[in-house]
């Protein structure tokens, strides 16, 4: 089974006009994406931004639920944020995990619109179940650039519900993908 | 097939050290939850707190998306708000689903902890498989109280994830159970 690694991208994404831009960090999508990465067991959570002053932001959250007031006050965040950690690209998350683990990962990008590179859960489901790596990659905002999306080795299918609405928080997304993917059923 | 309806409980649920308390409303899970019942087409989501002030702001939060400012700016928060309505008790909420649908619905209550009652959600999808009316209760804080999670007429097992971490945002929670229990595979 591969080692599987997710990255919240805030730039390159779209904004509402379909505009390329850095999004903001949303300190409460780092802790829910850090208990879910916790949930299913996934090894390294990135976060991605080029700010450096929203780096610092979540580098000081991350601290004070690890070693500050925060990890005595709720030591189950203090856990959900140990494999949480900064970069400024999705290159440099993936050059750190091709130093970790002595190759590339392969990259999986996610999105909410069908594109006619997508593959199924399944086929994704079967890169899982071998030995390896896998960054899963998702946008904030309006979702990840075209661009980004296209160099990814898999573009996964986007989530199904019933019928047309398909405007989920990133949040929910990726509990979803992670409960498909890698829950034990 | 059941129309699915999603309670979010405030009151009674448990704080921290055990107690039974009225959680604050956090505006995030209100928007949140509303879009996750909108992809999964839940037909009415009943947030439910007995504190005048917090039904306020919920209902004024709601407010600015339908017909304020926010309706213009972002229709797809109009459009995830349409279903979602305050009530003081869940009492209040099964009795208007059975003014509504003429009859009780059958309630399912749900939480991190395996309780003797528990059934799977193989269970409770079949049981929405069937026509009527059901419920699904989510409590927010440290989780609904016993006494009432014990008068549902079902108690769903808790979501496993891979190893023993079981602290997933009630948002994240209700992600995965609905796309379990409704989404088109």
């Amino acid at each position: 089974m591969a080692d599987v690694h997710l990255a919240l991208v805030h730039y390159p994404v779209y904004n509402k006009k379909g505009e390329e831009v850095v999004s903001s960090i949303t300190t409460l999508d780092i802790h829910d994406i850090s208990r879910i990465c916790k949930t299913y067991n996934v090894s390294n959570f990135f976060v991605i931004t080029p700010l450096k002053a929203q780096q610092a932001l979540v580098n000081r959250m991350i601290s004070h639920w690890q070693t500050g007031y925060g990890a005595e006050y709720n030591p189950t965040r203090k856990q959900a944020l140990l494999k949480t950690v900064v970069k400024r690209s999705l290159e440099d998350a993936i050059d750190t995990l091709e130093e970790e683990c002595g190759e590339k990962p392969k990259t999986v990008a996610t999105g909410a619109k069908q594109n006619s590179k997508s593959v199924s859960f399944e086929e994704i489901g079967k890169e899982i179940a071998d030995p390896g790596n896998i960054l899963l990659i998702f946008g904030t905002g309006w979702g990840l650039v075209k661009g980004l999306s296209e160099k990814a080795d898999f573009i996964l299918e986007p989530i199904k519900g019933k019928g047309e609405y398909n405007h989920l928080p990133v949040r929910a997304a990726i509990a979803i993908i992670l409960d498909r993917l890698l829950s034990e059923k």
